[in-house]
């Protein structure tokens, strides 16, 4: 899209009372509005990012079998009553509101109670089962300091998934399967390498769960990184694990601060004996159903991306997640030439388009340093860049965000970028 | 998607507190979920519809220029103190709630003030104007009754669609535009022509507003249908229209029952004057900006379409948004034929999804009668059914969902169908 016409401008200063530098360069940037401390609003560009981590979390869950629904935010109290999770002595991140009539209602943080319900429905045989159901939700949790920027807001969007099993093999499986699912999820959106499996405590039903920590700086956790094995351990269980790898043994970790963008639990029977969620097994006899649950914050995700690979210009998108492919500059400058110049990028563009590539393209009448530390602020990969200079050589200018070498290229290979 | 598969199957039954025949025959097919009066989830089916729903109107919306974003929906007591609306003397279908500190929020059911509050921001000058942002996000009312299943929800999604001119010419024109673009939604969704331009109570800065209302038995208003030019006057206004059409000054007008599938409305400077949301024109002089907005609910669109389509038999879906292009049912039977018929009924599906047609394939092992049943009310417009009748022809047989004539064809036909 043209610049020009793209409502959102970038701004040199974010709100004072913004301290997470995530949300600071989201907002500077243009990509999101802060409407009060942990509540964001998503702008044209944050909205195509978003988008793009939820295309490729959505892909991932669909080859794994996952069913996509949308479940409602707000909760029937008598539902969450029967998990004993109504309380908010039991649950201390709840909205809560009325309807007209007096009766409390609750807004969802989380989705068991309300899904394991409406499963009790649909499953009724061995027939019916596994099952894997998720969403893409909004989630409201009453946090008392919402100082993380997008990474921890009172209103976020969750991909929540929940299997369904016959018994305790058949979710180990799946659960496997899940585990390979995020970690191709955070290899995609570019956290792969920064990203570890770490071992954290499992509840009832199993030793352990597994979250996925993306090393840090801005994170709240601490993990015991076991580079042996490319896995961690939270911090909540390295005495319990007597600070060794539970996957290999060793016992040369080092501490690291982390965020927690993605986390895989065993949840047993727990709320299928609540719900009364059971199948009748190949001999007839009723059995409990083995439940699973696996949450990515796709804000969360974006913030960490923001936190881990921006740098003192800017963000620096991945391709994977990028708002667009390319950022198209057009050096008009105020001579003789801009006319010129200002017919070659609109061709250019026009071309770009044709081919269905995503370009931003700074149409603006600005100066060129201006442009330059927007583009470098909004953090397209790819920079493309028309000038004087570049149409005498015929040739065009390319340079990446995250290098910056600059190299010119013949226009017929532009599509060797792509 | 194999049919066995989805986890969602037909129920005979409604709940019986369910008295909306769009949310009975969505509950029964397994497109939604009832979690409490007024309140669905979205299952597998639905969400398909619902994403064909909005897609169409993003398409529509993008085509008139509008910037897509995402704003939230806990809303800052501030924002709307300023402009009059917090009080729930004023707007009586508020669901409120709280933050730890004790501080009030809203839950936004529409987004005037927080929308004309960010654009403070952006629009500065002349050269920022006109622009057209728009959102698909969820809405809270706390309406007293909710009888008219997904149509007037507690909970909803609402496209609203806002305006920014420079003066009134410039709004009458994009105002025009959003008409026309509302115009294209309903007749792509398939309820063009039961869909009347209908005037409204216009408010302060105009005369007129602008409903899309729906002919429907199930809807809430009562229109003056005026033939002559197609369109209507809503009962609120006909006595200021002295019974004539304002369009083309019938006086021929017969009443009817609708539902309101969409609004477009003239606000003028009432939330910017409140906002101080200006820019300097050409001389520099500080303008107030005209604004409009734009309301369509795509949930109340698919009710609307399951009111108004269906039969006795199930719901009736339109091409445009039907959650699969074709229902693949293989008749297998009990006999020798069996194995013969699912094999020629996994290649044909197979070869359907290899041409990225949308497939739900009847794959269970039940009786026809109940397959045929089970489609009808499911209701997705294309059917094919394999057996070994049309196996032994070597044909398949089709049949629409709204007809129901069946013809045979060659399987080598197949992609005349879609």
């Amino acid at each position: 899209m043209r610049q020009s016409e793209l409502f959102t401008t970038t701004r040199r200063e974010a709100p004072t009372d913004e301290v997470a530098r995530n949300a600071q360069l989201l907002i500077r940037a243009g990509y999101i509005h802060k409407e009060m401390a942990g509540v964001y609003s998503l702008l044209p560009l944050g909205l195509r990012v978003m988008e793009k981590i939820i295309s490729i979390i959505r892909e991932e869950m669909n080859a794994i079998g996952g069913q996509e629904v949308a479940l409602s935010a707000l909760q029937d109290k008598a539902v969450w009553q029967k998990s004993g999770r109504w309380s908010d002595d039991v649950v201390d991140v709840w909205f809560k509101t009325m309807l007209k009539s007096g009766t409390e209602l609750g807004l969802g943080f989380t989705h068991e109670e309300p899904l394991t319900s409406l499963m009790v429905e649909y499953i009724h045989s061995y027939r019916d089962l596994p099952r894997a159901v998720y969403q893409f939700q909004t989630k409201f949790r009453n946090e008392t300091r919402a100082k993380s920027g997008i990474m921890r807001g009172r209103e976020f969007v969750m991909k929540d998934l929940y299997s369904f099993s016959r018994d305790n093999a058949e979710h180990e499986k799946f659960y496997e399967r899940a585990k390979q699912a995020y970690t191709r999820v955070f290899n995609r959106v570019g956290l792969g390498e920064r990203t570890y499996i770490t071992y954290a405590s499992g509840g009832t039903f199993s030793k352990y769960s597994h979250e996925f920590q993306t090393l840090c700086a801005a994170g709240e956790d601490t993990i015991y990184v076991c580079d042996t094995c490319h896995s961690a351990v939270n911090d909540e269980i390295i005495d319990e694990c007597m600070h060794t790898c539970p996957q290999c043994g060793s016992r040369d970790l080092r501490t690291e601060t982390a965020v927690e963008v993605g986390n895989i639990f065993n949840l047993g029977t727990k709320f299928s004996d609540v719900f009364g969620l059971q199948y009748l097994d190949e001999r007839g006899v009723a059995q409990p159903v083995v439940m699973g649950s696996y949450g990515i914050g796709p804000g969360r995700v974006l913030g960490t991306i923001v936190e881990t690979l921006s740098d003192e210009r800017g963000i620096v998108w991945p391709k994977s997640v990028a708002p667009f492919a390319a950022h198209l500059v057009a050096l008009t400058g105020k001579g003789t030439d801009a006319v010129m110049v200002r017919e070659a990028t609109d061709t250019l563009y026009e071309n770009l388009r044709q081919r269905d590539i995503a370009v931003l393209y700074d149409d603006r009448d600005v100066q060129a340093g201006e442009k330059f530390a927007d583009a470098d602020l909004i953090g397209i990969p790819l920079r493309i860049v028309v000038s004087a200079k570049t149409l005498a050589q015929k040739k065009i200018e390319v340079s990446t965000r995250s290098g910056g070498e600059k190299k010119m290229i013949d226009e017929k290979e532009i599509h060797t970028l792509f």
